[in-house]
């Protein structure tokens, strides 16, 4: 049987990647989980981490044409699905995501101004066979995610409205999307349980 | 007024090089030539050289899926458009450039058999105002190119029936195209007497 499919998404800063490590301890010490590959976007292989590089390359501030920027994503999606989910997947493996196609959305789509649809076809291939059974929203405004401080890359250097207008983009997806779950990011063991109950409710856990 | 854009297409050893060093020069010492920027895809701007890397990486011989491969030329073409092409052209400069959408058509639309309707989708914006006013096509077929030895590439280590694929697809080009005009390379100094006849024929020199 083919394992599920689960997708982190949100802005930056909303505690995501938190909440994925306490998840991949917690499926590597509970006997009840599947194997489980935890990926992230972009990246995710040694050529889509090449891909990666460049993207987020804080040079570039500036520099990369909001269409580059969306094809480079598309294509290191198409070569992660192509090389890791699809196969972790068939082969009966749980897979968890850090950001999928709906980052590319609410970022280029709505953001940038690209557009939905534009996003639409030139993923079109790559996650035509490959969409996720859940995506976890970190339902989190900017204001309140970018109190935490800390390093900061490419994308997480845009102004401030940047990120707001992201944040507008994937409250467009909360109506547009399937399997679409928002989570508001409370206490840390709060949220973590939030997100437990929403996988067993779509049988990550045997 | 803006410049022209020419575009010298092909497939692998067919002498586009030779004769695009050959215009580089006669077009340095030619007072009646505009100014000229010479570059290639993909590349042609630093962002668009690191695509490159990866792109051509004997490495990655057939390990970079047929989709991902397409979706990096499309995200190297579009900033090297918005980056070196419509810049130079917009300054009334001359812009004649080592392939283009041409070969993605020929190579991955048709060579891997993804469809020249896909190619057409993911390169939709970045070409949609950056068409050339000449396409120079090398009409030899991989048999008599191949006959010249040499370094290789990933490209060009591929099998000579892909060879074969991309050469029908530029075929295939003939009647699909605007702008395009095969020539058949014979001697070189022939070849680039055509060349020329073609570029004064389309006003590339004042």
């Amino acid at each position: 049987m083919k394992g599920k499919f689960i997708v982190f998404e949100g802005g930056e800063r909303v505690g995501k990647s938190t909440c994925l490590s306490m998840l991949r301890a917690y499926a590597a010490e509970n006997p009840s989980a599947k194997p489980c590959v935890f990926t992230r976007e972009p990246g995710g292989g040694e050529i889509a981490e090449r891909i990666r590089e460049i993207i987020l390359d804080g040079d570039y501030l500036g520099k990369i044409s909001y269409h580059t920027e969306a094809l480079l994503y598309a294509a290191a999606r198409c070569q992660h699905i192509d090389e890791t989910i699809l196969p972790a997947l068939n082969a009966g493996k749980n897979v968890v995501c850090d950001r999928y196609i709906h980052s590319s959305f609410a970022y280029q789509g709505f953001a940038r101004g690209l557009g939905y649809d534009y996003i639409r076809e030139i993923n079109s291939y790559a996650v035509k066979n490959c969409m996720p059974d859940a995506v976890i929203f970190f339902d989190l405004p900017p204001d309140a995610a970018f109190s935490r401080g800390g390093e900061t890359d490419r994308m997480e250097n845009e102004k401030k409205e940047f990120h707001r207008a992201v944040y507008e983009g994937f409250e467009e997806l909360k109506k547009r999307e399937k399997n679409f779950f928002p989570i508001v990011p409370k206490g840390i063991e709060e949220t973590f349980f939030e997100v437990l109950v929403k996988l067993k409710g779509i049988g990550f856990f045997d």
